[in-house]
């Protein structure tokens, strides 16, 4: 087992990023409270949920977050953090591992209060992450022809007048985005601040791999970012909370195209908690690449912009910096807001994703995969026992294909 | 010359049709203060701007209109006013003369205050010109195949759910909203309540011809209304002009396809300014045809509507009459907002339409027709002649076409 030096903020960023899940606001909550390396040592040392530290029970008060299942949640995961291996990993990938404490930390995302980042995994050109007018042109992976030349266009623009393009590396309107972006760096000029991609998964685990010209275009002129160690594979769930780093990291957001259950409005909904500025591109009525992009229009109050200029517009009443205000506790849906209509309930997804395809696995490695505690996974399976959808052999289980 | 009885409302007000233009602010202040007939008795009879009578200077105190200019403007048609021929004319039409006073007046049209219409000539179904959940749907004439079917099934939708279909019988968006009402009428309810046409041009005068096969179905089950005298024909200004009716008649109005200098737009404007609720459909960002909807949405905040059910909640928080405040006085821009390219003036480019296209023109007989006084037309003739776009011999001038 990797014995951790809590002096080292490069270690206990990279122990933190093994144990919790994106998203995790307990973990979040803690390592505000009383900084990542004490959080850290409290969990690896003592973890007594009976005996929480007197910070955290003076700062939290009030807050009755659920720290017995938090720590069976993280503990599993201590044995199978391989962080040498990790870093060794990085170094071979040229990448860094940037942690909260850093100067070159981009403070922006810290506006996610709880639920900010707890390390970024970073390949590329790293002077990139910095705090600016970055905008994030996201949409769907399914989208139109017109949606990608739009978003393309958008991007350039864009970049051409100064601002940076953030965006998820996915098919579609994501992949227009960064290829617009990655235009202007290679020929208008090769300074300009281009792209970044905020990953679901490891930064050594490119997804999708048939994207694999954008991404070496994208590490080498751009920047390349996860909150999870650089082996990990880009799981279902998230996706969805790497979309808050999108939201967070850039200054205002634009939606090119969605369908009315696409992740990008996800993002948008983000932004908007964050209080910062969101767009949306208007498109037929009769296509359903649009419809989401209407929605936010008509229902959210998302401003409707047709070009570059009107999505600068969009900074105006923004200070030199960022001005969104943190995501208040309250208002904060958990991250597992979206849920296939499969299944009613986020947590009995992200179990059934955990649970290998064929074959069978133990309650404690599916726990131990999906970031949950033995416990929240028995009461899943238990739901999902009831709903058919596996089969329960003593403590193992195994899905059940309809 | 017709000796009007100002004791019939019917040639009261067919008399003051014939002497102002739509939209003449001085004789709605006039008969709204002293009423229809006793204001034209006073304009007939005495008509000097020195004694305006006690009533309007009491009403009007601190509003210096140019009473003059308006005598000037009305007094040159009263010879022509063939009020008999014109009400032959629309009995042999089979038409209706309506006046303010009459109990099936539409009152939601006095919401324009001292801009409302004096008369409404009509063709067609006189039950369906009630105030109801009327729905304006405008737009570009040069419309696109896609926004036509949208015009059409809205339209079609909007009737079959209760709601009447208000346009103005252009080509493009307008005949597609009628057709979609008509469509209603002829195959799912002979009873419904179909749609109801603006004219510019007189009731005898349906423009454009070539839309003859739309008019027989209108003049059947649907309602086509006017202003002007039967014979009138629709002179380029009175379409800008007729727009303020149709925005006032209907509860809401929706812009289905719009270019940037569309009368449409004018339409939505008013209805902005009547306080009715204005829907605007998105389309694409690359189609000249919605970029009026979009700055609608993104400037003058238009709610977007992609279908009927969206367009019927621009009904919610209307009360069951019509709640939409009066134009205020100081608010109101001339009805003549809208100039073409060519001219930088609306008055300069109304002589220059009223001018002949070939040969000469008097001045007096060319402010009769622009319905403007005499004065005016010699200085806007002036301002053309240094333009370069009329010649003058004495008190006659022609266009000159460069």
């Amino acid at each position: 087992m990797f014995k951790v030096d809590y002096g080292n903020p490069l270690q206990v960023a990279a122990m933190w990023s093994n144990l919790v899940e994106p998203g995790d606001n307990a973990a979040g909550l803690l390592t505000g409270v009383l900084g990542q390396a004490k959080g850290l040592e409290w969990v690896l040392e003592s973890a007594d949920p009976k005996e929480l530290p007197s910070e955290l029970v003076a700062d939290t008060e009030g807050r009755k977050l659920p720290w017995r299942q938090a720590i069976q949640r993280w503990l599993p995961r201590v044995a199978e953090a391989n962080i040498e291996q990790q870093f060794e990993y990085l170094q071979r990938l040229g990448g860094r591992l940037m942690y909260p404490q850093h100067p070159d930390w981009p403070g922006q995302l810290n506006d996610l209060g709880e639920y900010a980042p707890l390390a970024l995994w970073m390949r590329g050109n790293f002077e990139l992450a910095q705090p600016r007018e970055w905008v994030s042109l996201v949409g769907a992976r399914a989208s139109t022809n017109l949606g990608d030349q739009l978003a393309a266009e958008l991007s350039f623009d864009l970049v051409n007048a100064g601002f940076g393009v953030v965006s998820g590396g996915a098919f579609g309107i994501d992949t227009a985005a960064h290829r617009g972006a990655l235009t202007v760096a290679s020929q208008v000029s090769s300074e300009a601040l281009a792209t970044i991609a905020f990953m679901a998964g490891g930064v050594g685990q490119l997804y999708p791999a048939s994207q694999l010209d954008l991404f070496n275009r994208l590490l080498d002129v751009g920047l390349v970012v996860s909150e999870v160690p650089p082996s990990w594979r880009p799981a279902r769930w998230r996706f969805l909370s790497r979309n808050r780093l999108i939201a967070a990291f850039s200054a205002a957001t634009v939606v090119v195209e969605a369908g009315v259950r696409s992740g990008a409005l996800a993002t948008a909904h983000r932004a908007l908690e964050l209080g910062r500025p969101v767009g949306a591109v208007p498109g037929p009525v009769t296509s359903q690449m649009s419809f989401g992009c209407h929605q936010l229009i008509r229902e959210c109050g998302v401003t409707l912009v047709t070009n570059a200029q009107q999505v600068g517009e969009l900074f105006l009443g923004l200070g030199a910096g960022l001005t969104g205000g943190a995501l208040a506790s309250e208002g904060v849906q958990s991250e597992l807001v979206f849920v296939s209509d499969d299944f009613n309930n986020p947590v009995h997804e992200r179990v059934w994703l955990a649970l290998p395809k064929y074959g069978e696995a133990t309650f404690v490695s599916v726990a131990k995969v999906a970031g949950l505690s033995v416990s929240e996974v028995s009461a899943a399976v238990s739901a999902l026992l009831v709903a058919g959808k596996v089969e329960v052999f003593g403590d193992k289980c195994r899905r059940i294909y309809s």
